[in-house]
């Protein structure tokens, strides 16, 4: 038959070439597509549904602590783009630029937005002028565009699509609140729809965000043991509304300097999803984010009221993202490409299961049947779902303590960088000279100081040996 | 009170300068701000709000179409938009071109997408193959960016929010059924969530979509009888797919040619809501994409149990769009405001109600005041709601009705055209040079020949007496 040239590939195992099975799936699962313009993905049905379900779960979680969104210009001016001297100094060079435009060149070139801070700037200076004016809570959802000289499908791209929140605030502790709740928000999202468990922390002044007093992180471990940076949030202190000059009027009656935060998720998390929970059959998809949940699957679907009984287990279904696969492909290959596709539960119903009553679960995370009464379809689905994302995450969970390893001595740091895939528990004395020497010798850098789990394990740094501030969470990253 | 300072300003009276009144109306009632970045603007939450409600119901309108939802590159390389003859003509002059990335010149320049026919056309040509793999029906909401001289927000400027729906079929009559099904969703939305009446039609060749084969529109009258453009709708036949190279083995077991259809829908139409609806106390939202259908306003809100019955009748509101105004501003100052942001039924409760058991609804459209016990408010509201919509509509399509004028004459063209506001139904010849003299005699423009009520009025052209070919309906436009 013509579709069996389509039959679903194998792709690379896991442990034979890691980054080679990560490319096979976002190509099999027709996650992204190559485009002919450098470095920029096209997001597929498949990868933007991803994006669509993160996006309606991210933005209730938003509004429900008041944010609203609004839409940005994509350009920035040059001269606006320079305000702020950490800012222009961390994304000047990684810019894209447009000199012309209708047929002429500019007088003033504009940058296309790798973020939005000194846009937000320029417009808080404009709407906002009396603390009663107080905060703004304002998100945007929107493409950047980075030149990055080596790109990968959602881990990095010279365009991604994110979100940005940019807040601003009457005093320092509500921007602090702000931005712990956000990072706080981001990290309850990751862990209860993706079903990826993360480490929250701070990032050392090296690896903070230019033109941030503190940068907040939560860091997941893929199933490589490298690091990816799940989501960030900053506090600007009063830095940016210094330089771009926004003052209000307070309570006071004096003219005051406000706070700023900002934060942002992008379609990295993607990235996340397939490395966290994927396996060599493809993706595995956690159910609040499957753009299928369920697919059903009839078994000799040509014998008489095969398809009748499919249709009518779809409709009980119905509150779930359900699709009855009625193509003339064979079941094997349904099979293999909802396998591919990372569906979290297959439903199998043919005539001898209907005879008995019965369809057949199957579970894409384990691969379990289980048979189920055909009445009890909607209420199994339910407990199986919440089952697969507990399973998920308790899987990950596993994996990233297991691989966790502790080291005092640099002998030791070295040789886990070298030889045990995953993170590294050092104490570090606070110099950028031990983290830089570290990710020289080593590739490692410092994902974070975590909230938790930080007391000292030992006096020193485990690079110059000098007296240690913080236990440090490192690791190679994406 | 400093909140005094704030007090909603009276706006231009129609009557007196429609353009400044809808300046003022989308500056006032917070909308917009204008930006740094010449002729872009900044969508504020109450702009966004209206958006996000757009997008909301046309994007679940598409996907029961078999709509599907993809992200394509913000950038379209120059050799790629090079490659249809007409498109290319069409958009080359007002785009914006990025020279410059990541602190290097570029090889090809890269123009900021103005729309994605050729970003589409590529990828499709990349993943059709076989007639199994047609049709694709995606669509991407996105920002598009055209070199305006003159901007007006909402209306015209250098970057907007639209979607471009793309799709790509095996025979031309697939798409040609494509191309007015999207016309029909367009027109049933904006019917049936903005509650204005269209003209639904064909562009001519002089106004139709550079590439395109057929254009169809659907045409809005705006206050002021000006014309708005407000969805379109291509049929591209396989001039796109024979320029790009697509082609598809058949049913035939033979190379196929497939058709191709594009249709888009833009931040233009909230210009439509405003200058449809709106009125000299401000914006009049239709209740289908209000950010808040109902807006609570309590009277002596300190007096005992007065905050507790808004409190509860909120509660008993909240199948709606619903908010309690609860700051410390007066009630004159919250109807003022309420008003100029057009939401479309206030609710006041105060101690002299709550005695009664009632509470008073106002409408936004009609300034109407009705009084409802409490325990009936959420069944009125309903009623009321849909009511709103309905009178919404009838006005807007009494006024469209009303100001069509038939011209069997260049002399009474003509002076219509300098005299009534409207659009004028007058017979065409079918050559662009009658089009082009009418354009510089008058500033009308052909709209559309419309699908319905388009039966001969004469049998001559308007302009230059010859034999006509098809009714047509002209009028300026925005």
């Amino acid at each position: 038959m013509a579709e069996e040239k389509k039959q679903v590939e194998a792709i690379t195992s896991m442990e034979e070439d890691f980054a080679q099975w990560y490319t096979d799936i976002v190509k099999k699962a027709e996650l992204i597509e190559y485009s002919s313009v450098k470095g920029c993905m096209i997001i597929l049905p498949a990868g933007y549904a991803l994006w669509e379900n993160i996006q309606k779960e991210l933005d209730a979680r938003f509004k429900a602590t008041g944010v609203e969104n609004v839409a940005m210009p994509l350009f920035i001016p040059e001269g606006l783009l320079n305000r702020e001297k950490d800012h222009v100094e961390g994304f000047a060079p990684e810019v894209a630029w447009v000199t012309m435009g209708g047929g002429e060149a500019l007088t003033e070139r504009l940058c296309v937005r790798p973020t939005s801070e000194t846009l937000f700037c320029d417009l808080y200076k404009n709407i906002v002028h009396s603390y009663r004016d107080l905060p703004k809570n304002y998100n945007q959802w929107c493409s950047v565009v980075r030149w990055e000289k080596t790109t990968r499908p959602f881990l990095r791209s010279r365009e991604f699509l994110w979100q940005e929140g940019h807040t601003i605030h009457e005093t320092y502790e509500e921007a602090e609140e702000r931005t712990v709740q956000m990072l706080n928000v981001y990290a309850d999202f990751v862990k209860e729809v993706l079903a990826i468990p993360t480490i929250r922390g701070k990032k050392t002044d090296k690896e903070k965000f230019a033109g941030a007093e503190s940068t907040y992180t939560i860091e997941a471990m893929m199933h490589d043991g490298k690091a990816l940076q799940s989501g960030t949030s900053h506090n600007f202190g009063d830095g940016f509304a210094k330089a771009f000059g926004i003052q209000f009027t307070g309570r006071d009656n004096k003219f005051n300097t406000p706070f700023q935060t900002s934060w942002g998720l992008s379609t990295r998390i993607i990235g996340a999803i397939i490395m966290v929970h994927g396996d060599d059959s493809g993706l595995v998809l956690p159910p609040g984010v499957a753009p299928l949940q369920i697919v059903i699957v009839p078994i000799q679907q040509r014998k008489a009221g095969v398809m009748e009984a499919a249709e009518k287990l779809k409709e009980s279904l119905k509150e779930f993202r359900v699709k009855l696969d009625d193509s003339d492909r064979s079941p094997g290959y349904k099979f293999a490409e909802q396998e591919m596709r990372g569906f979290p539960l297959r439903v199998e119903i043919g005539p001898r299961d209907m005879e008995a009553g019965n369809c057949v679960f199957v579970r894409r995370d384990s691969g379990e049947k289980i048979t189920v009464p055909i009445s009890e379809a909607p209420e199994k689905a339910r407990e199986l779902l919440a089952d697969i994302h507990a399973s998920l995450y308790e899987k990950a969970e596993r994996h990233l303590k297991e691989c966790i390893y502790p080291a005092k001595t640099y002998e030791e740091f070295k040789d886990i960088a070298e030889n045990r895939p995953g993170f590294i528990r050092a104490m570090w004395c606070g110099e950028t000279e031990c983290e830089e020497k570290i990710k020289e010798d080593t590739t490692v850098t410092s994902r974070c100081i975590p909230f938790e789990d930080n007391e000292a394990i030992s006096d020193t740094c485990v690079c110059c040996g000098k007296k240690a501030k913080h236990l440090v969470i490192w690791g190679k990253a994406y």
